[in-house]
């Protein structure tokens, strides 16, 4: 998400969201912070959205609480987004403006420009946005594709106009700076599915992203050309193959379509089944079938499955798992590195240096990336010549002030905000810190009841473990542990001690230091 | 960890341990499960050793305190676990038995014959045992490097020796079967560290595995052909080079080292730091570096960090993490893909290939990987034409009986055992479903003292949480459980319930029901 200010109005370019890492437990999702947005709410003009992909619109649903707002998209973006608000319940909270790749809009002040850029999901575009100082060019998530799927290549006549105008300031995306080469063709990965689906005997499983209409449909042709029917399975595949085969960038035929549930009917060797599940998501359907667990699909020897997908960072261990579940059926496997089932979206090393030979920008800002990425990005822009004094290097919260020169401003209020079941920003780093505490050593609980008055102890201790030792071990542990609360609280007493306060202190420091002495863990406390 | 049973005596081949994954929370190390041996604790003859990497030897400190054995190794694998016996206080428990690569040890039953083979550890070996139906060959780690840093090859000659005995089973290592072609010299790492450190105007730190003796002699000699001096950094590393040194393996003048406490005092393009933490565990010298805590090293702008190591699978995050946080420092910094600053220590499938058709085996078990990779394994080994049905796919706690022919037997008991703090096997998988269950959504503990005769509530409900949600957001939310709880209390007692367990459960599932529609989570209730 980024927010673009002029003559006091504020353009939101995208509005994604991540998923959340290892040391977030619990989370279910992880949105932009939007206080700076809440701060400034009478000037957010509208929302320009590059393309359709959560990282680009996920956190809209959200967003869409807080703000009445108009989305500028392309056909195809704005369908997949249409049934995600209508589920969170505030499609009537956007106005939808559709904009054709090649089309100029206007909003308030603001004039913006969409050029088609290729990608993994189709009707994606660069936005070029006219400022004072000259043009600032985003490029969405792009690679350039000399023979996509459906013919629509990288607008480069486009884009080199709006070198000619003048570009002031390139934001270029830098998922894969560190990769060497250019990025090979989505139109690579059809023939080695097709080998794959006709060499095959039995059922054929092929897992991609959802939204990857072009390597649906090449699985897809696959299929139709070995003679098989189509199965799609997982809920987001059929929302977008619905969405895309209604707007005509997917093309399967009906009488090519069986439903899943009647794979198990069928003779396995008529069917390729298409599925989501691609990242070792716990639940998805390609998880349950690695681990025996499907309710249609059950695989076995001689089956053949495909991961049409790369490995998204955080996701190794999850894809790994499923990986060796999938091979323990018996099943033939076919993933990256071992076969080319797949391509990326993102515009490799190369590309990225003709991009900015292209364009020429007077500054850059590589964004799209982890800061790895970023910094890989300006390396290549030095190689091409932007000189390094030019190029800025921006983290979340950074403000870039874009006037002759372009320099960065005041940091502002950002970050994530966790979501967590129906909870938004409820759970924050201190929950977080209590919730890796307990995942690392558990916790115990010493109630105790004392007479207020007497200080006498009327119930207890009870030593209540979950996590930190089990059972067996735990008796004698605990049992200590009563034992060394009980001393304590007669300690507090000899010294006349009563205030509650103090005496769970008094429990807490002894308990704790007989637990690391024992055990060398700590436990929480309570 | 494999046990080999001849004559009713067992050869314990390698002890290793691995690194706890993501979902075992708390947990320090994983061990195998040493039931089995424990259950034969009279047979166990000896163990013997491959090489001295921490997935091979790294359970011996917990072996050693159950039983007292010979250990059978090179002499660069004892020496370096030496230290480790003696931090463990297992030292005398072990007798050292020093097999020099091409030597043929008898104990018990056993016959077995130590073959070098090259791998990113010196003094590695591949086994020959002799059994009734001819050798037993277990491959060790290893690559086919020509021209490997100490010029000691893989030992062709002994290996082919032992395939015209005939190879009755070959147990190979499976690592980098999905890997095509070959792997790489461990040389080509040097010139690209030299051309580094050459081309540094600042201060370098290169980062690599302590046991990487061969990794650790090219960086130091890059550094004293640009005319730096070596400081080590990391406890293990100091051990390692100690251990290398005094035993020839690692050739590094004292006059070429400077104590790591003196580098700030030295102009910083006169030193080469060689330290710890390429997998970005947490408080290794590397990712304090990363995050500018390091007491000695302050990385800034101009400085140059070299990543000469691999991703070990799992550890991903931590590595991305450390990587971003020295980008952020300013300094340059290398790593793989971006630069060829590592080659891997094990064989790819040219390799693996090569091995089989010089070995020639009537049985096959891929070893050392997981499931991904022994199918691979097993894939090239049917492409050279070993008889698909004289492969065979194990997993810990199968069994192999090797006959003339040989074949699956019965399971037998065996699994992780795991560390935490001082415990051994005291924390299991229920113990760490708590874990995961309290780091998903917290805990909430519900205290209420009631008179048992009475059923008078004579003090709270309290309720406490911790890592349910925060606080602020919290006071209503506990408020209201604890008026549910008082409630459900209320209920109990106007049906006449008294018994704890049952108003336990009451209370229980009154608040966990209202947590679930208030917030969608089920945090842990006590």
């Amino acid at each position: 998400m980024a927010a673009l200010e002029l003559e006091g109005r504020i353009l939101v370019i995208d509005a994604g969201l991540s998923f959340p890492e290892v040391e977030m437990p619990g989370i279910d999702l992880v949105l932009p912070d939007f206080q700076y947005l809440r701060d400034n709410q009478d000037r957010v003009e509208a929302v320009v959205l590059t393309h359709g992909h959560e990282d680009h619109v996920g956190s809209l649903p959200y967003l869409l609480r807080e703000f009445s707002l108009p989305l500028y998209g392309t056909k195809l973006t704005l369908a997949l987004l249409e049934g995600k608000l209508e589920e969170h319940r505030v499609r009537d909270r956007a106005r939808f403006e559709e904009v054709a790749p090649g089309q100029e809009i206007h909003t308030g002040p603001f004039t913006v420009r969409f050029h088609r850029v290729s990608h993994s999901i189709p009707d994606g575009c660069a936005l070029a946005i006219d400022l004072p100082a000259g043009v600032l060019l985003h490029s969405g998530d792009f690679k350039l594709d000399s023979t996509p799927i459906d013919g629509r290549v990288t607008d480069l006549q486009g884009l080199a106009e709006e070198a000619r105008r003048g570009v002031h300031l390139f934001l270029s995306d830098s998922t894969n700076a560190e990769d060497p080469g250019s990025t090979g063709s989505e139109r690579l990965v059809g023939p080695v599915l097709r080998d794959i689906v006709r060499d095959a005997r039995h059922l054929v499983v092929i897992a991609c992203f959802a939204s990857h209409i072009h390597r649906i449909q090449q699985a897809a042709n696959a299929a139709t050309q070995a003679g098989r029917k189509v199965a799609f399975l997982g809920r987001s595949m059929h929302q977008s193959v619905q969405a895309a085969r209604s707007l005509g960038f997917l093309t399967v035929a009906d009488e090519a379509i069986v439903p899943i549930e009647e794979v198990e009917k069928l003779d396995p060797s008529s069917v390729v089944v298409i599925s989501t599940g691609s990242q070792g998501e716990p639940l998805s359907a390609l998880s349950l079938m690695s681990a025996h667990e499907h309710k249609y699909i059950h695989l076995e020897p001689g089956d053949t499955v495909v991961l049409s997908s790369s490995v998204i960072p955080g996701n190794e261990t999850a894809i790994h798992r499923t990986l060796d579940g999938l091979y323990r059926t018996g099943a033939d496997v076919f993933h990256v590195p071992i076969a080319p089932v797949h391509v990326s979206g993102h515009a490799a090393a190369e590309e990225l240096k003709f991009m900015l030979n292209l364009i020429q920008p007077r500054w850059f800002v590589p964004v799209h990336g982890e800061l790895r990425h970023l910094a890989h990005h300006a390396r290549l822009a030095r190689e091409v010549g932007v000189p390094a004094d030019r190029i800025l290097l921006v983290e979340d919260g950074d403000t870039v002030e874009i006037g002759e020169t372009v320099r960065k401003g005041e940091r502002v209020s950002a970050g994530m905000t966790f979501v967590d079941g129906l909870g938004i920003g409820d759970v924050g780093e201190v929950v977080l810190r209590d919730r890796r505490k307990l995942a690392g050593d558990g916790i115990v609980v010493v109630v105790v009841t004392v007479d207020a008055h007497s200080g006498e102890v009327l119930a207890g201790p009870d030593v209540i473990n979950r996590g930190f030792v089990f059972q067996d071990a735990a008796e004698p542990i605990l049992e200590e542990a009563r034992h060394r609360a009980l001393v304590s609280l007669k300690e507090c007493a000899a010294q006349g001690v009563s205030d509650p306060t103090v005496l769970r202190e008094h429990i807490r420091t002894a308990v704790r230091r007989y637990f690391f002495e024992t055990t060398q863990r700590k436990p929480v406390i309570v």
